[in-house]
């Protein structure tokens, strides 16, 4: 599609055209079309949840799951409420852990699923649910039930209008793994505390400031969805390690390698995601990085505000990976908080997508993974 | 080196004679060689720290932290001390949450440090030394200050003479990915109740029956080697990605890509490790493993004795990413518990450096750390 591989902002401006106007692409001007009424619905659900448990069990995985806990590790929020997370694996010993941090505590539980049909959080739904009716009855249980999921349809759609749990719908026209901002991240967030006005400005300056269409020659956001695809058509480039200087950035390093794993990695394409968190990994994968095979580049998140040792240790890093060979990309946000989380979240969403129309591939589906769900069926 | 790529037995034997013959090849026939005194006096340094400190804050980075944080949060032991982890990073956020929970009571600390003067654990030491005289005084700190160093050099070792404080040696011919089993690994070991005998037992079970020379051409362990070797140069596949079914292997994943990364990424060479937790990366990584590119291969654990439903689920997982084109690899053990992970330990670390020798690199050294340590002492 792109010969030459510079930025090219007529491209940028059609294709970023394309994804606003794609069926599955409401997440793009989300922070500008935001409905203040679910906001403050979904503050006041919080607040009940908050003045009654002393956990909320958030049920679900993949998109459902990695965005609000990504923000969650990231702050370390405090809140009356502590947010535990069920239904994202099948291992018995996970569910029981959970199980044990809960102990006699009053709690509530989330499921957050568009169908309601998942393998894993259906069967925690099955185990907490059973867990809150044995502990509060059957009526009273349904007051601690919460689900977000389809505004229409679904198994677990039927089950919260029967019966009257505490609900959020799921906006058709956003996929799980850009649904962070959307009421999937949103509603744990309030409830962990998080200030989800900061996020969403956050998201709201990143959509306003890097796509305005008289500049997109010199956004960040472009530059960084133009540079990779140069280092993986050009340069050869198959995987990319995103890194920052907070191990508290762990989960957001999850969360971005579902985002770019499963919109770019079909057709047999894609660029391989893969993560760190520094100063902790340059004394493991720090060799690598410097001499391994140089068909990696590397994505560093700056928080400006980090300490001074940090900051010099990211500069010696920047320094000893670019003699090294390899391409370093840098985007800088001011702190770790809110603001910058929600700015990231739209940056790396509206990036992604950018990427994966200049690679040809449709950045909404998720084909693959059907082969795995199919003998799954089979087998059980 | 090889041309045809199969498992020779006869090859296989030089390698591995070249490999217990290395001056860092001490943890070879470490599971047969043990000093049964110096595990004795783990055990009593453990019992001591467990009778007076609530909180054992361990200090180390890379090597000197990976291997036994892997262990604990696989296996969640029961102890009346809790290991928390300090010198892993330059963020002043960890370092304040680990504080916090220490609150007002009792601790000790661990230093974990061939030399010293490693900068992560270095401040790390500095500011808990602090704590610990704030709060204990100068004399009766001493008491509560553990250190895992060489035997005869080094700042640490000094102090250490110096102040009576409680310490082991690491032995010099076991680098520090390869120490997991030796001191550095199993006195935090054995203060969290983990169970080190057994623990050994299984690495003494893989070096008596993986490497018995007459069957090497069947070992599943040289098997794996000479498989990794022909998928990277044949095949042309250079990410290598572990899986596992149980979310507490995150750790030992980590744990794997220090072992494998710093091992075997030198020269411009070397397979890039990348992990993942299953089922919970199915719903992010899977679209990418089921039609990304094609220049990835799959290594599964498993745990023989896990639930049905997660039996079912690897099944399927193996079958699906078989049909989508690679290759799955899979290494089984009996249960996830302190046999299988000192098994498991001994495994990787005898197949790392096989498969190393088979392309002709050095398994034992780390020439590209320097670079970068380099640049930060000029940058401070």
């Amino acid at each position: 599609m792109e010969t030459n591989f510079s930025v090219d902002p007529k491209l940028a401006e059609r294709l970023l055209f394309e994804i606003e106007s794609d069926q599955m692409g409401g997440w793009y001007d989300l922070p500008n079309t935001y409905n203040v009424d679910e906001i403050k619905h979904i503050k006041e659900l919080a607040r009940k949840i908050q003045s009654t448990s002393k956990f909320l069990v958030c049920i679900g995985v993949g998109g459902s799951y990695l965005g609000h806990r990504a923000v969650i590790e990231a702050l370390s929020p405090k809140s009356p409420t502590k947010i535990l997370y069920a239904g994202n694996s099948l291992s018995t010993r996970e569910l029981n852990k959970v199980i044990d941090e809960i102990g006699d505590d009053d709690f509530s539980i989330l499921v957050i699923s568009k169908s309601g049909t998942t393998i894993e959080p259906a069967l925690a739904f099955d185990a907490f649910k059973q867990k809150l009716q044995k502990k509060y009855g059957e009526k009273d249980s349904c007051s601690r039930i919460f689900v977000t999921t389809d505004a229409n349809h679904g198994a677990l759609h039927d089950e919260a209008i029967a019966n009257h749990y505490g609900s959020l719908t799921i906006p058709n026209d956003i996929g799980g793994r850009y649904s962070v901002l959307s009421t999937v991240g949103l509603l744990p967030l309030a409830v962990a505390n998080v200030n989800i006005d900061k996020l969403l400005e956050g998201a709201k300056f990143c959509r306003d400031k890097m796509l305005n269409t008289g500049d997109l020659g010199n956004s960040m956001l472009v530059r960084y969805a133009f540079d990779r695809y140069r280092l993986y058509k050009k340069d050869g480039c198959d995987v990319e390690v995103l890194a920052s200087f907070e191990p508290s950035m762990l989960y957001f390093n999850e969360w971005w390698k579902q985002l770019f794993g499963e919109s770019e990695g079909k057709n047999y394409q894609g660029i391989f995601p893969a993560s760190v968190v520094y100063t902790t990994d340059l004394h493991s994968m720090g060799q690598y990085m410097q001499q391994g095979r140089r068909n990696i580049f590397e994505t560093i998140i700056e928080f400006a505000d980090n300490s001074g040792a940090n900051l010099a240790a990211e500069k010696a890093t920047v320094y000893a990976h670019r003699l090294g060979g390899i391409e370093v990309l840098e985007i800088k946000v001011p702190s770790l908080d809110e603001l910058s989380l929600g700015f990231l979240f739209q940056f790396f969403e509206t990036a992604c997508a950018l990427s994966a129309k200049l690679m040809g591939i449709n950045p909404f589906d998720q084909p693959g993974v059907e082969v795995y769900k199919q003998k799954m069926r089979e087998l059980l």
